[in-house]
């Protein structure tokens, strides 16, 4: 499915220089937006998020969706740094929520400072979200990012009570998995297309768009967990297993194990009595049941739904570029 | 001030029945949208709080307002439900901030249940608000409550830094408190206002009244912490002590301290070293310097802005009642 032309000119970056005054204008306006009189610890946090240089995916969508509708006037900037507001308030308070150690090869703003911060702060992120949004005057974004919200946070919680129960299926994980990180990337493109005030055929294109780049994505970073390179992803091989967290590669292995695997499964992720050697036999047992190329699969699919949804969109340079996204979401795992 | 009847009537419970029918539609709402499908940990957690029963005192004001100024359509329920569920999001993100054991005299969420979900429900909560606000269809409602929100979040960032610092004088404190406490206070009033139509003056004066109200209602609860009794607010004596956070009577008592006493601050506050004794010793400080009967000449002169407010609305029996509120509010330290 994958050319050898997406894996070399990184369609993120092509993206990104063809966006560059708008990514410009977001970075300012993020900048601004993140300082505070009064409480210098908000910036001292944020700062090392935000210079973490994440590849802004979710504005640069916001960004192409607004443009590839036509967008002329300056509100798809404040939708897109609204969004990586959210997204990094979530990060902060997934922060708390994991223990976990690094993020983005860094450590967690958790681990700099402390608990207390990442939650305080992130609800200001939060909160700064909420004004920028309101500055665009639109009620139909304002309804689309409150749903998304409520979206996001309800697939966190689910996460917490599916995470160590075997019983979870991937209809379970579906709706984490949307929740959690395809909410935010269907709210990007959504309403991209609704401030450039673009029909209804096309904001329900793109919601699809994010929607399905937003699950494949989500798949692909939980198989890069079992079979990605440590240095290429900043995580360690094996850290869901470890954390305990039920992800697709597992759920569809869990599905198919015989009495003894269960029990192993049993054993390592709901009772957590995990012993040297366990995270090979949980990968022999990945292998053995096709699990992580069936994952795979499943990535490549949600793809091509994100790349037919973004076919009936109008014929634009950005258009080929979101397409070619895409594809590129999915090569790392090819 | 205070006169025998306010003591005995109780005016939040005047309120209480005087917009019964509006308070059962606010409780109703609540119940409906802090449910959710997908993740019955939700209601878990937040079923703790909203029946722990605290007043209803933020949503009341909503109700109020609105009535006071004439309203008769449906959004104050909407308003007033947004209210108690962001101040209930705030409790829940205080929890795993504070460590506190208790609220309300009961368990906080974080012992019952655990930091993570403190923080993802606090979230659901907010994105639930959130919602219920876009429903009412006013733009100046949701820019009045994401500046409140960017307020309460800074607030409680800066309330991190200053808690422990003893350079934190009476102009931050006002700021922590204008944040943490008086934001909400004279948002629920404000938004009541707004959605009502009101004039100009009248939005401005309960605006006032909430922010004056709050105020006075912080500086109780923080004097409480020094005088109450322990069983009637169900926290001990001393735990801001305890828990080095520097409220209005110990800026007072530093303000006037020699360098003995200095150094008695540095060492419990600043450096958290205490030993047995040192309460009693924080206690004697604060005596000799008139710090808790300041403290309550403070209160005392927020109450009175916060009447003068009320006093400029058109007359009411709800409006006697928001005075009566007001002298409550103060009548617990007196």
């Amino acid at each position: 499915m994958t050319t050898v032309r997406d894996l070399t000119t990184k369609p993120h970056e092509a993206l990104a220089a063809f966006l560059s005054d708008d990514m410009m204008a977001v970075n300012a306006l993020i900048a601004e937006r993140m300082a505070s009189k009064h409480a210098p610890r908000i910036p001292e946090v944020t700062r090392h998020l935000v210079e973490a240089g994440g590849k802004r995916l979710r504005p640069m969508l916001t960004l192409a969706a607004a443009r590839l509708c036509g967008y002329e006037g300056p509100y798809h900037v404040h939708l897109a740094a609204t969004v990586e507001f959210i997204h990094t308030a979530t990060l902060l308070h997934d922060d708390v929520v994991d223990e976990s150690g690094q993020r983005r090869g860094r450590p967690t703003a958790n681990l700099l400072w402390d608990n207390k911060s990442s939650v305080l702060v992130g609800d200001y992120l939060f909160s700064r979200s909420f004004q920028l949004m309101v500055e665009t005057g639109s009620l139909r974004v304002l309804d689309i990012l409150a749903n998304a919200s409520a979206k996001i946070a309800e697939g966190e919680v689910l996460q917490l009570t599916a995470a160590q129960d075997l019983a979870t299926d991937e209809s379970v994980y579906l709706q984490v998995v949307r929740g959690k990180t395809a909410a935010l990337f269907s709210a990007a493109t959504e309403v991209g297309g609704v401030i450039a005030g673009a029909d209804e055929a096309d904001v329900e294109a793109l919601f699809d768009y994010g929607d399905k780049l937003g699950i494949a994505f989500q798949i692909v970073d939980d198989l890069l967990d079992y079979e990605g390179d440590t240095k290429a992803t900043g995580k360690n091989i094996g850290d869901d297993f470890r954390e305990r967290k039920l992800t697709l590669p597992l759920i569809k292995a869990i599905a198919k194990a015989d009495d003894i695997e269960r029990a192993f499964w049993v054993r390592t992720i709901e009772k957590g009595k995990q012993e040297d050697g366990d995270l090979d036999e949980a990968l022999r047992l990945l292998t053995k049941h096709n699990a992580l190329s069936e994952t795979r699969e499943d990535a490549l699919a949600y793809v091509a739904q994100a790349k037919a949804a973004m076919a009936s969109l109008p014929e634009h340079p950005i258009r080929d570029m979101l397409t070619g996204l895409a594809d590129y979401v999915v090569a790392r795992i090819n």
